[in-house]
């Protein structure tokens, strides 16, 4: 199907509108018409292939919100108008050892990523949420529960999910003592994730200016890492540490903030972490890890409790049109706390 | 009681004799003969001050071998002639978090170490195991299995438990596969416990004239970690990596091959771990972890696991006016294992 969208053609312009062809639906394929799309910190690396690995053209987006228009013949999960979700991937080998315990993002054969990945049948580029439809397989797709507002819902499907699953996988609930470092988009969800889960939730800032905001996101404390005699009284004050800083930082000061068996998670950019000294990781048996995103079960489990709970990001909408000017403040850090692209704002498509 | 040991009185003279009174019994103490004492490399960095905070004179000495001498009179686990180990920790709080779940070595008020450390009672510093008596209370006091060769169990109250340690934690038995990074003191011990748990074990060496001590240690594997291409072949092979080497050095390669969820545990000294990406760690969940050695209840697990298995450290048996020489020997790593001291060649007590 015709499709309209904005891309990347090469490292240096600007996002501009592009059409191109969704594949005709598979048996097991779920056509969407996008709604509204998230715009990740990833959308921007890519866009300007800051990793070197960009295939253009780029058309960024994995925090997807729509309706069902169409479903393969084989599909039995979905309906036509289903409210939907696509996040981060959108297929994985389905047999390896990862895929099998629903951790398909860590496929062994690598999953697909849902732009500038290659579809496991065509080898065709795939090509992501800054466009008006997508066509995915249905166990790649997510329910949106009823209740939820869909502008808002996109960030929960890579930002939310990110910072969400390494709270399960490391048992958080009542009674955790849990750090979020850095107040973005996935550490502002961290904040909410946390407390909903019964957590007590200190937000580690350099700001002053970041006390209120953290208290009214659902932070227990807040903790400011510029106070040294503030971070030294903190010692052994955390279970788990949630890290979203995107920029290479010290880990020093906050490994003595873990206790005894505490993990530092690692859920920023991939970033380079600096030279450190293990003393604290021996003396404390501490822990540094990183975390990948959540696999599609996990995912649905987020959303759901987010359904229960009314967990949304705090989100600005902007149109299509606007992406230039909102990958230029998404740099600078300035946004509170995730940009939502209103699909509805998308130029006509253009003739081939 | 008038003791014969070994002491550094200051950063850049070699040990030798030295003189000193143990403390009197306490209810709770109990008084052991040294037999033989293993050669830690912490004992060389204590020795010349390299962390900073030697106090002089220092008696070195916690991996400590002995027989039962006298007891207090509330001592109810030891009579006279046990055969008994000392290990780094001679007392804790008892009362912390840490300490009531038989995690002393981690006590929140700090364990007092077996040397250069100071009593909880009198304030005195402590004298370790280069020398020919201790007074330890009894908690802190471990039994010896019936039927190890006691010349060679000293290294299991540091080399030991802090291997072993590390593999009950991270839930090490069949079905494990357990990478072991250095072949010294520590990593020999790794191999033999990895081994005995059940685990396959491979020894991940730079040079490949270890191949054939590898194996005749136990070790299932060798893999060469100068072989780029076996290494990248090695991608996701291990559950837990027990990384004992005892300098500065990059973890990256090592880091892929660990397996998803898989966590790679510092057991060396304390030295800094250069920077690295965080990639790996984020796309696989990997983690990265210290351990510090293990708590008495656990030490004793691993001395009655020892005896069942008839696990021992290989040794070198030197005489205690020879530690000069061993401490150098030690720089060079040229040492297969671990140098245990025979404490029956302390020269005669001086007159004070």
């Amino acid at each position: 199907m015709r499709t309209s969208g904005f891309a990347a053609t090469d490292a240096n312009t600007p996002l501009h509108p592009f059409s191109f062809d969704r594949r005709e639906l598979r048996p097991e394929d779920v056509a969407i018409d996008i709604l509204y799309c998230g715009v990740c910190h990833t959308d921007l690396h890519m866009a300007r292939n800051d990793w070197g690995f960009s295939a253009y053209p780029v058309v960024p987006g994995h925090e997807i919100v729509g309706r069902v228009s169409a479903i393969g013949s084989g599909v039995s999960h979905f309906r036509v108008g289903d409210n939907v979700a696509v996040g981060t991937i959108v297929d994985s080998c389905m047999e390896c050892t990862n895929c099998r315990r629903n951790e398909e993002q860590m496929c062994y054969k690598r999953a697909t990523v849902t732009y500038n990945g290659q579809d496991r049948v065509t080898g065709e580029t795939t090509y992501g949420g800054y466009s008006n439809h997508i066509v995915v397989r249905e166990e790649f797709v997510l329910s949106v529960p009823d209740g939820l507002d869909l502008s808002r819902v996109g960030p929960l499907l890579c930002a939310g999910i990110t910072t969400y699953s390494p709270l399960r996988t490391w048992n958080v609930g009542p009674g955790s003592r849990v750090g979020v470092i850095g107040l973005g988009g996935l550490g502002h969800l961290a904040v909410k994730f946390a407390s909903a889960l019964g957590a007590e939730v200190t937000v580690l800032t350099r700001s002053e200016g970041k006390v209120g905001t953290a208290r009214a996101l659902g932070a227990d404390k807040v903790l400011l890492s510029t106070d040294a005699k503030a971070m030294e009284a903190a010692a052994f004050a955390f279970d788990v540490i949630i890290d979203t800083v995107p920029y290479e930082h010290d880990l020093g000061p906050y490994l003595n903030t873990l206790d005894s068996d505490g993990t530092l998670v690692i859920a920023g950019s991939l970033v380079d972490t600096p030279k450190f000294s293990n003393l604290p990781l021996i003396m404390g048996r501490r822990r540094i890890a990183g975390t990948p995103s959540g696999g599609i079960r996990q995912t649905q489990e987020m959303l759901d409790f987010c359904g229960r709970k009314n967990i949304l990001p705090e989100c600005e909408m902007i149109a299509m049109g606007d992406i230039a000017k909102a990958f230029e403040r998404l740099e600078r850090g300035d946004v509170r706390y995730r940009f939502v692209i209103d699909m509805a704002t998308m130029p006509a498509a253009q003739t081939a």
